[in-house]
């Protein structure tokens, strides 16, 4: 194998997670200990920046600092939604990177983000093999929605779903503290995929989780929803419900959607509000009960203050694995996760083609899903719970976190 | 001073916080401790659960579990708002709370929670005195919104603070990941006094807080809202905003208010969502900007994981201290703090009347709110920093808090 002597890029892109730092401070650090790197540069919101010749020079940032990435939230150096065109119909920004690569000699580059940044790094890897420039390119996995094909999850689901299963089994406490009828809608990220609303799972398998759960997996039908609600609230008193943003009719339409004539005001403006504010309005005024509508929010992608361990430690490693592939000379490939075992929790990385990932998303199994909205069956909980296992988190400073603080360096334009 | 033997009896009142129950364990596990006890009840829903004559046996619960209280959010014997009627016009809930007293031998009441709490608890030892019964009544403290009267803060305060501060640290990564403009409103409790909405302001002091915020204490003008929002955006391209659900314009309307007639539909239903989401959908329309919308809703009082380590430690020892006064021989009184210094922070605990504390609201002053919707002085900083200070979780089993799990054994009916 050919050592190829350069400069490392690192781009993140598409929704932050609590983890995607980790995985930046994987590939920084693992990057600047190799004597074939000459410059470790990270891309000023991602993909845009490299087009922009917007790089920070991480070799300015103090080491320690590096280190607090692994448990600092968000995108330190910024992110971006940015989908480069199909290269067959419109290659202008791929010569564009293919001249700056060259300008700043970068021969090795990591995408770290969901489906559309594999597919982004795939399509610069097909580019730039095809133009003859060597240049090895990774992609390091990060999704909360956990929907990446080809590997048995994602950095940045394990934390959230710890976060989520835990603040359902603090909402179920505060949710029932009074002898009063109650409705507690509860809704969570995940467009297409379940696996986040899921996680409410194991919050159930303790006892102190939501009555009803309802993914994007199965149909979601207004009659059911508010014919379930009313059984549970007869029986209990109290209901809890999980649901996933992404749920949709029969027909294809979003929760909100349904209810576009009646929220729509005279002047037309948009309806306020998301999937659990128009379900508790809904719901509240059928069966004249309190409903409180929540949504986690930000709060569970980016609360590293309840950050999984085993997840920090797999995002940290996904990026060090990337670095030292490429640098043994694998390119077009993502950092993936294969499970040898769920008890003990046994797995192995893998190397997978850029393309696979850069597919079909990846959702809950059918079979996991229990009827009449109740849950998930052991299948889930087993697969999850190796996951959010142990606390890392940053060191408290006057009670409060103290994240990394980058220099935030330009490298000079050449 | 008298012995006086007999049962004690706890209730807790009125919203729930992350360490009510700690306060609980300080109470349960002093009064099993003590040997002039003959029995330790929790009422069942506060006052409602004496009134009915429900209590839980607590010296039949497994002691580790009491211990566990200290890190279980909510309120775990079931809380209550019930208000008791002015015993001059009304005296039969009165009579009645005697009546059972004297049928179970009750002679030491501890009633946890805020103002109106308090307010009962003074009620009930003035009727109690009148009557000629002998019981000992005492306020053990516990408010998320930190307004009562008489003491320097109150058990809730400090770790709700530490959520908020925390949370708003880590929103803060997150909300400016994109290079596009964005404006985040985040709506944090607090009808009329503003210390939590305040709190915003150690994440500021970390430089990883909000741009702008607003307390129910300054009047609120939508114009100069939309102004504050608009400089800030112009001037940095994002804006975070932390905002009080108890903010009011000069005439006394919350903002949902403001709204009213844009977002009430045509079949006159009441509009969705609060101070948050009305203001993100004006000012988005306003500015032509993203704007999202969140509410720290019941996470901000429920989100024990995050407890601070002085609130736990000052809750618990409220309701033993509590306890402790009563079995010396006092009455009427509330367990209330006294600071003495901030750096290094030193406080004692003090015996107050309860009328003191069942009286008007302690807001924030006025000289610690900056003009312009800044944030606050320094002042707040040196106040509230101590209150957050140190971590105390319950511990985890399966990656989840291992929160108690009571047996909940109802004492027999006399």
């Amino acid at each position: 194998m050919k050592q190829l002597k350069g400069a490392v890029l690192l781009g993140q892109s598409g929704g932050p997670t609590s983890v995607i730092n980790a995985s930046a401070a994987g590939v920084f650090l693992t990057a600047i200990d190799s004597e074939l790197v000459t410059d470790v540069f990270g891309a000023v919101h991602g993909v845009k920046g490299i087009l922009n010749e917007e790089f920070y020079d991480m070799r300015k940032e103090d080491r320690k600092e590096l280190e607090r990435l692994k448990n600092t939230p968000a995108s330190s150096i910024g992110s971006v939604r940015y989908k480069l065109a199909d290269p067959k119909k419109d290659d202008t920004d791929y010569k564009r990177l293919l001249e700056v690569f060259k300008k700043y000699n970068i021969r090795y580059f990591f995408y770290n983000g969901g489906n559309d940044s594999m597919d982004t790094a795939h399509k610069i890897n097909e580019f730039f093999k095809n133009s003859g420039y060597d240049c090895r390119i990774m992609g390091v996995p990060k999704t909360i929605d956990n929907d990446l094909n080809g590997t048995d999850h994602s950095p940045g689901f394990g934390s959230a779903a710890k976060y989520i299963a835990t603040t359902l089994m603090e909402l179920y406490h505060d949710a029932t503290v009074y002898d009063t009828k109650q409705v507690t809608i509860v809704e969570i990220m995940g467009r297409n995929a379940g696996w986040l609303t899921a996680a409410a799972a194991l919050a159930q398998a303790k006892g102190q989780g939501p009555d009803l759960v309802f993914l994007p997996e199965v149909s979601f039908d207004l009659d059911f929803f508010n014919k379930r609600v009313k059984e549970v609230l007869e029986e209990k008193g109290k209901v809890i419900v999980a649901i996933s943003e992404g749920v949709k009719t029969a027909d294809g339409k979003y929760i909100p959607e349904l209810f576009k004539d009646l929220t729509t005001d005279s002047f037309g403006h948009a309806q306020l509000g998301g999937t659990a504010a128009v379900l508790a309005d809904e719901v509240g005024k059928l069966l004249n009960v309190k409903v409180r509508p929540i949504e986690f929010s930000l709060m569970q992608r980016s609360a590293a203050h309840l950050a999984s361990k085993v997840d920090v430690e797999e995002a940290f490693n996904a990026g060090k694995l990337a670095v030292e592939a490429a640098l043994n000379g694998e390119s077009g490939k993502m950092v993936g996760f294969k499970r040898l075992s769920s008890k003990p929790y046994k797995m192995e990385y893998v190397l997978l083609p850029l393309s696979i990932a850069a597919n079909t998303e990846r959702k809950v199994p059918l079979d996991w899903i229990l009827p009449d909205a109740k849950g998930l069956s052991q299948e889930f909980v087993d697969y999850a719970l190796p996951l959010i296992q142990g606390d890392c988190k940053a060191e408290l400073e006057d009670g409060l976190p103290r994240f990394a603080q980058l220099k935030k360096v330009k490298a000079p334009k050449k």
